[in-house]
């Protein structure tokens, strides 16, 4: 079973490295990272460099495809080679799933017309401009196609993904062995679960990366 | 201010990338993937490829270390060029850190003797044959040195001493900025959460990898 991970320049490394943690241990699985060109790409930041091991064009018909998010893919929603790549995986896939802002491609390539998915929260208004309707929820499902919210959700959506493949026993294995199970200091991961100081001191974070 | 994370062959992604993630929103900090020789590492399984960007020689006192873990550490315990990059940074580091069994490395590197440390459930025996106390939790603090439990466990840590770095807004705005509000489908994280036919399924799934 072929999962294609689509990798690309300023990339999130999370938003792909969640799913892969996941599914990489699925029996049978083959993991492959897929990109324009084979060799390394950087993070959004450029502190990781990432391997593209496979073109695009020489894996259409992944049975999985993830595309991650990431500042990268405000170019690449006008990038063709990947929004033809996302397109044509998309027709014979199993599932389809995007983390983050990956499923501004997925919209950028016409999939999510007028369905419900789910992207980083700052990303939500981009979203509707190509055609999907934002909603809060952490996973989206809408038949074969799984959107996830922001960067570390991509690990919670694997699991489902994992569960769908095989059952809740292998689902469950899998969370033990990578022991997802969850501490934060502080429940602050979600928009509506913050005051105006946290979202304030976020904004201030995210101008000086960009 | 450097943070250093290490990397080798056959690492775990996630054990690296989920500390990178949170880590790389700091104000100030410089995120450098530091290695034996520049170029690219595989994963444990070979599925990806890191590219580590520093040799250990290049950056000998960061005022982080993140030594994650994966199959690799298994050989690296007896590699005195990690274990001395370890003693030495660690000899000046404002924290020194671990992730799975990247602890085994610290242990190996002398510098948990006696103390309390935490690593992925399956290794806890090892962890006590290089002289350190195995304990449950999922991060451990003993003064400058955290250890973390396995895999996902990094990003719980990685906020935590994001917190002691700066101080508790900051640290909830980098929460929020991965939105980092789990909601895994089952509570199966830890080995005290689970019972006997998801322990024996991840034992299979363990053994199809290895």
């Amino acid at each position: 079973m072929d999962i294609g991970i689509a990798l690309f320049d300023r990339v999130t490394a999370l938003d792909a490295v969640g799913p892969y943690e996941v599914l990489q241990r699925l029996p049978g699985a083959q993991l492959k990272f897929v990109g324009h060109e084979k060799g390394e790409v950087r993070t959004d930041n450029g502190f990781l460099g990432l391997t593209v091991d496979h073109t695009f064009d020489e894996l259409p018909s992944p049975e999985i495809i993830v595309v991650p998010g990431g500042i990268g893919t405000r170019a690449l929603v006008h990038d063709q080679v990947i929004l033809d790549w996302i397109r044509g995986a998309h027709e014979t896939s199993k599932y389809t799933t995007s983390v983050c802002t990956g499923s501004l491609l997925l919209a950028a390539a016409g999939i999510l017309d007028g369905l419900d998915a789910t992207t980083h929260f700052s990303a939500r208004q981009l979203l509707t401009k190509y055609g999907a309707k934002p909603v809060e929820d952490r996973v989206v499902r809408q038949g074969k196609i799984f959107t996830a919210a922001g960067v570390s959700s991509g690990i919670d959506m694997a699991l489902e993904l994992a569960e769908q493949l095989t059952d809740s026993t292998t689902a469950k294995a899998l969370q033990l062995m990578i022991e997802y199970d969850p501490q934060p200091p502080h429940d602050a991961g979600a928009l509506h679960k913050v005051g105006p100081a946290v979202l304030a001191r976020m904004q201030e974070l995210a101008a000086l990366r960009n």
